[in-house]
């Protein structure tokens, strides 16, 4: 069963927003099985809307829209779905009880007359309640065609979606089953790894695709299959995965549907009951934040510190002043004392620690943007490497950033 | 005159990665004038593509396309490229060159036959040459349309696009001029401003659109216009946005084409030869994280501790224990400790401290999820404030880091 997304608004067609909401709803569709054949993104302008819709009931039997639902004067879309639907607008009780409560308990205030006019839905809809926003959901049909409207806000829409839109879909649609699963990488190029597995990815069946997605020193193997058996398929992928696994044990992290290298890592930790400091000069804080989004973190990480200003390593971490002298701020030995140093003050049991020149300028190393040096302290001891990263400051980070939680990785499995 | 973007890739559509390319080409397109009238995402599917090139190339004179061109098996951007022209394949001894240079100098070792096959490009195709990967850009023309074709990976194509791509559109085609400006705003909500601008916004102009852009505690306001007189467009535009600014006096912060909050801050400080440094529990480096991104923070930016565990505010940055005991870690008082321990920690001229909940779960606080509060230490005293941002970590964050940074400001402002 096919599906396509609609996401309205001149903001993303100027790229002033990257559209994410996109990638949610997709995700969250190909979980039940509902294939997303395109993805749209058209102006805030009625014949544009229309054209779209129209283009996407062709397609698909699903379609979803998100965006053009605020209060202000540049979001059209509801009256051109009341066009579309030959409908008219009617006011409805729910969703301006909806408005008056989220007013109160928020805003402490009356709503506007603005606000008010958010409670105009047309009169086939059903509405779904938006209980995180004041602008209303919408489930319409047409000709067989299912129609959603959610406003593009991006927790309103999740909220949405996950409540209230998927149970619905999962009633209304037979769907056939898609299974994906996808292996993470870390250290190896794309090219390499398609050059190891060559044999086995010409013998896979013709109803299961793999897809090589790189990105700045990992690579996601995925693996899709379609097929009548939702069982038979799962076993089949699982199967085929464990075998991909084997072949690139030395690189494989796990799957990315289960997990991330950083929840990896925390989960490793938790586990042992072991902890984590973090000592990032030249990654600025890149890794504390990966670390500290997702819940839970508390259990096994310590604290950070980023210690931008060379003297700062020495004056709160304790690096040997003469040490950095002697080695120059992005050496090895600095990275290895801040890591060591690291693990002391903040009382943990592994702490990595990074510095290095992000660029675009020298600062106070003397050595190639791009430089980096990255080490990590364990119970065991201490290791570090050195890299050059290229000459993209938000391209180094990042590489640094995954180079450190692969190297973390190693040292943790190895202890 | 109009352009339209076409992404390839099923891991779009499956949801596995954000197309952030698409918002990029379209600002660039923007800056010189060209519209981008629809974004569309498509499968790795030759019908697919070939269905998606014929419905841009109805609707506009550019069609853009990223994606499909990596070394593996699941590509197949450019022989469906070399259909669609009715042009065969040839070798092109230029990208062969660039290929075999890359892995000299990156990879120490030769090519595979996987690598060397990507200098295959359709005869008629114009080569963009692409510095910083194997997979080379191209631009072609069928029925006086121009397609470009550019690799899925965002540097690369970011590359393509300024260097190769954006010259080559300026001398080929005639454009029209657009203009965009916009208003960041902090502290205040979209229906509010909204209504305090609404006799101004009714009078404005039919060729120039006024638009709201809210998100999580900040309001973008963009005025667009378009006209034959890119001088006069941009003096009315301008003018424009001055009287916006003056209605909006006490939230504006600064127009976005030229600076971010944190940029602004940053300007400020460096202007004024003061520093900054940060002790971010609740935030968790998300702070520090969006300072770090931009090169020459270092001439501000001191440092920041994240003392995620309790102990630590104590241990390593001096907040007293007693203090966090009297007071509960999430409390004004302790936030104000720690932002005037870190000033004197990290001798800064600025400190900011925020201590909350983000949640799930409730730590080492006895208060509601989502309570932050904020403080900062400035050369003149500390402020501090409490606030409750709802339930959600990931919004709870990201709420934080937006009135962390508007408080700030707020603060230098005064001094």
């Amino acid at each position: 069963m096919l599906a396509e997304i609609i996401t309205i608004g001149d903001e993303i067609l100027i790229g002033q927003i990257i559209d994410t909401n996109s990638a949610f709803i997709s995700k969250e569709l190909n979980k039940i099985g509902v294939q997303v054949f395109q993805i749209t993104s058209v102006q805030d302008d009625r014949e544009h809307i229309l054209q779209a819709l129209d283009e996407a009931a062709g397609r698909a039997q699903l379609v979803l829209v998100t965006g053009g639902l605020g209060p202000t004067k540049d979001d059209i879309t509801k009256l051109t779905f009341c066009e579309y639907l030959g409908d008219k607008m009617v006011e409805n009780q729910d969703v301006l009880d909806n408005i008056h409560h989220l007013f109160q308990k928020y805003f402490k205030r009356e709503p506007s007359p603005t606000n008010l006019h958010q409670a105009m839905v047309p009169s086939s809809s059903t509405v779904l309640q938006n209980l995180h926003g004041t602008a209303p959901g919408m489930w319409m049909e047409k000709n067989n065609i299912v129609y959603v409207s959610m406003p593009g806000v991006p927790y309103e829409m999740k909220h949405l979606m996950r409540n209230e839109v998927i149970p619905r879909v999962v009633s209304r649609f037979n769907r056939p089953h898609i299974y994906h699963k996808t292996l993470l990488t870390y250290g190896m190029g794309e090219s390499s790894i398609a050059e190891r597995i060559e044999s086995w990815e010409i013998a896979l069946p013709a109803h299961v695709k793999l897809a090589y997605l790189p990105n700045l020193g990992k690579v996601r193997l995925r693996l899709s299959a379609k097929g009548p058996d939702q069982r038979a398929l799962q076993e089949e992928v699982d199967g085929l995965m464990e075998e991909l696994w084997k072949m690139n044990d030395d690189i494989a992290v796990g799957y990315e549907e289960e997990t991330s290298i950083d929840r990896r890592i925390g989960a490793l930790l938790k586990e042992r009951g072991q902890t984590l400091s973090l000592a990032e000069s030249c990654t600025g804080g890149a890794i504390t934040e990966e670390i500290t989004q997702h819940a839970g973190s508390s259990a096994f990480y310590r604290g950070s510190v980023v210690p931008y200003a060379t003297e700062l390593k020495t004056s709160i971490l304790g690096v040997p002043a003469q040490l950095i002298e002697k080695y120059n701020v992005v050496s090895e030995e600095v990275a290895r004392s801040m890591a060591v140093q690291s693990q002391q003050v903040f009382k943990s049991d592994y702490a990595l620690a990074t510095t290095g020149i992000a660029g675009p300028s020298k600062g106070d190393g003397t050595d190639e943007v791009g430089t980096v040096c990255i080490a990590i302290a364990s119970p065991k001891g201490v290791i570090s490497e050195r890299f050059l990263f290229g000459q993209l400051r938000e391209r180094i980070i990042r590489k640094a950033v995954n180079k450190a939680f692969e190297m973390l990785l190693a040292e943790i499995l190895k202890n």
